[in-house]
């Protein structure tokens, strides 16, 4: 029997193999046909189907030291690769197989007083790091991203999960291979030394971009030490302004959906404004249904005294903290304002950004809660929770951006490109 | 007679008040309407022709002091706002006045199949720096871009044209006002203090991105401490590639152009690559040209050999450094290449990605080289004197962008701009 020895790098000599590796890979993934990434993109769908009892094995290896370790009955259901996942996994790599390929798309080509044609090229960005926690489906979401958009990448999951991330991984080099791809392309980080994120968020000259995904403390921890640029996802303070003129019902609806459907994602409500002109009519109804799923409300005065009559309401004064807060839970903060500009004001002051919607009948309303609120996604007559790349039609998401530099908002494959400039003359020189 | 006083903030303090005036400022830019800011530009098209002699008297201030401080000559011509460089300003303006509004346009609208229609909107990034040197006019520059993409800016200019940046930026703020616009929109760092830059760029709360012009040491410093993005131009070590089969009477013309038209842009070619196949037809050509010009060659040996020859040729061994250097100067490196791939892989080695142009008749090798280089801008048959934003058409430009990420090659408007997620629903709700 052999045993599997490791090499003998240090963790930064390994980080840097593992860096100079896909700088490589990613020349020859930018180059890759369509059909080349389409194939691997198949080929790694049939593998996870065909693999669900071997990826088993390793997934339960996780699963019991994250037990034993006496992880959270929760964390340790993100762990679980069940074969409902693997399937998710699958058929998102299959709908990305049947996108269009938008590298090398030339755009906006047009002719200049000197004569030259002048657009540009979308291209892989080249490398980026991908940092993320414990769920280890993430791995196939990046690893499928980052073939499709031809870019190379470096994941680095959670260490609870990684006995599933290297059979996953493993399954992701041979679905390269069988399309002739480079191995490098997707790049697991083989070890769980914490020095591996220190070196990954700094090499500059082999990673072009860091993405990573987790909690607030990380992301700002990530953000404050990279030598590379990072694609933030901080939290999201999402806002549900009820204005005046409003259809109640449909207000009813679309708040109870976007703070109740569920409670974790960043995309929830966690703060629902009302005007003052149907602030009687509709906060009773909402109260209704949120005292019915036990959501607790922190409310201003002005919604407490119409929300006290509630049965089994549970409310609770808001403080300054609750407009700023990201529960993540089955609570809301309440306000009553007077109408649109103080909404705006009060969502372009408290929010993180993230997303916000307007419920009205008002468009000229409407035109200005698009224009003027400074959020990644703004939305008019619909749940906050449709924020998510699938929604949006970008076929999947890699994360989503509150900052405004390169992407914002969901981040699909777009958001890994960038555009050169290509300039086609006939001889033409500078005069 | 009163002396003008500055006020007893500190720079720190100085800077946290120019960035928070700057922050409520961009909150109204990025509502200003296209008729007001073209407005604005358009005043101050007519202000800085009529006060030409005005700003003589503030200009010569500085002159006086570069030429006592033994400022060299060529420095001193940068900072003279001569009436030429002025009505050039001018006319900037007005060309940007005449442009589309592109903020406020939403692209891409599609229905998805829950029912939303998801687009993005192109809003402004909001607040930019721009530290610069010598040249006066890049204040004009600056804040005609700022105003025309909806964007507030904080300049800091050159301290050696400070009494030249106050008296244009006086023009700008007058421009505001008549347009019903903030002063603060524009504002110039009213101190010579070096501590400025350093708050400058360490302010996220109020600034979103700055944008370097100047050295590259004073780019990598600034890059290396700032705690917002940075759009960095870095050095251009740009290529012309001369393929095997060419028209060599065109690729004369356009060598000669990318290195001679003007030495020191960035985007004049600083090294010439040439296919095998046609050396020894065009080397002594191109080599005749650069002769009669006084430009040094750095050769390899193989392009050595058939420049010998060349009556009056200034020629010196290539070292390595020479196929990395931005000369800037009447100076040239060149090396005979097996042909294209050995031209892409030089480029992609030693190049700064900013523009690299091949000259061709071959149709796939002109496709390869726009693919495979990674540079911001890649040319066929055209010189690399044309990498420029108002070459490209873009109206006016920031600088150029060496980066992936964001913006890449010149930056104009849509560069300081960033797209966030428009969703119009009729109620609906995440199932």
């Amino acid at each position: 029997m052999t045993t599997a020895t490791h090499s003998p790098d240090s963790t930064p000599e390994l980080m840097l193999r593992l860096g100079a590796q896909a700088k490589t890979a990613a020349a020859q993934m930018a180059q890759a046909s369509a059909a080349q990434k389409n194939q691997a993109l198949r080929s790694l769908a049939r593998l996870l189907r065909s693999n669900v009892d071997a990826l088993a094995v390793h997934n339960a290896q996780d699963i019991e030291r994250a037990q034993a370790a006496g992880l959270a009955a929760p964390m340790v259901d993100r762990l679980r690769l069940t074969p409902q996942v693997l399937e998710t996994c699958a058929q998102g790599c299959e709908q990305l197989a049947v996108m269009p390929d938008i590298i090398g798309e030339i755009m906006g080509m047009k002719q200049q007083p000197s004569g030259i044609r002048v657009g540009q090229m979308r291209v892989p960005i080249g490398v980026f790091g991908m940092i993320y926690e414990s769920r280890p489906n993430v791995t196939i979401e990046a690893a499928s991203l980052s073939i499709k958009s031809g870019n190379a990448c470096i994941l680095r999951g959670g260490s609870e999960a990684l006995a599933s991330n290297q059979a996953l991984a493993a399954l992701v080099v041979q679905a390269l291979e069988e399309a002739g791809l480079p191995a490098h392309g997707v790049q697991l980080v083989p070890t769980t030394d914490r020095a591996a994120v220190g070196a990954l968020i700094t090499m500059p000259q082999f990673v072009d971009v860091i993405i990573p995904r987790g909690g607030k403390g990380l992301i700002e921890r990530i953000s404050a030490e990279a030598k590379v640029p990072v694609i933030k996802h901080l939290d999201g303070n999402c806002h549900t302004y009820v204005d005046d003129p409003c259809d109640l019902d449909m207000a009813v609806t679309v708040t109870d959906n976007a703070k109740t459907q569920k409670y974790s994602p960043c995309n929830a409500s966690e703060s629902l404004l009302v005007a003052r002109g149907v602030a009687a009519d509709f906060l009773p109804r909402i109260g209704a249904v949120f005292a019915a799923k036990g959501v607790e409300m922190r409310v201003c005065p002005a919604s407490k005294a119409l929300l006290a009559s509630v049965p089994g309401a549970t409310l609770a004064d808001a403080t300054e903290d609750d407009w700023s807060a990201e529960y993540l839970a089955p609570i809301i903060s309440i306000k009553v304002v007077d109408g649109l500009e103080a909404a705006i004001a009060h969502i372009n002051r408290y929010s993180s950004g993230h997303t916000e919607a307007i419920l009205t009948r008002d468009h000229l309303h409407a035109q200005r809660f698009l224009r003027e609120v400074d959020s990644s996604s703004v939305m008019v007559n619909a749940s906050t929770r449709f924020a998510d790349g699938f929604e949006y039609g970008l076929g999947a998401e890699i994360g989503i951006s509150t900052d405004k530099f390169h992407a914002r908002g969901p981040v699909g494959i777009e958001g890994l490109t960038s555009l050169k400039y290509v300039v086609l003359g006939e001889g033409q020189v500078r005069r």
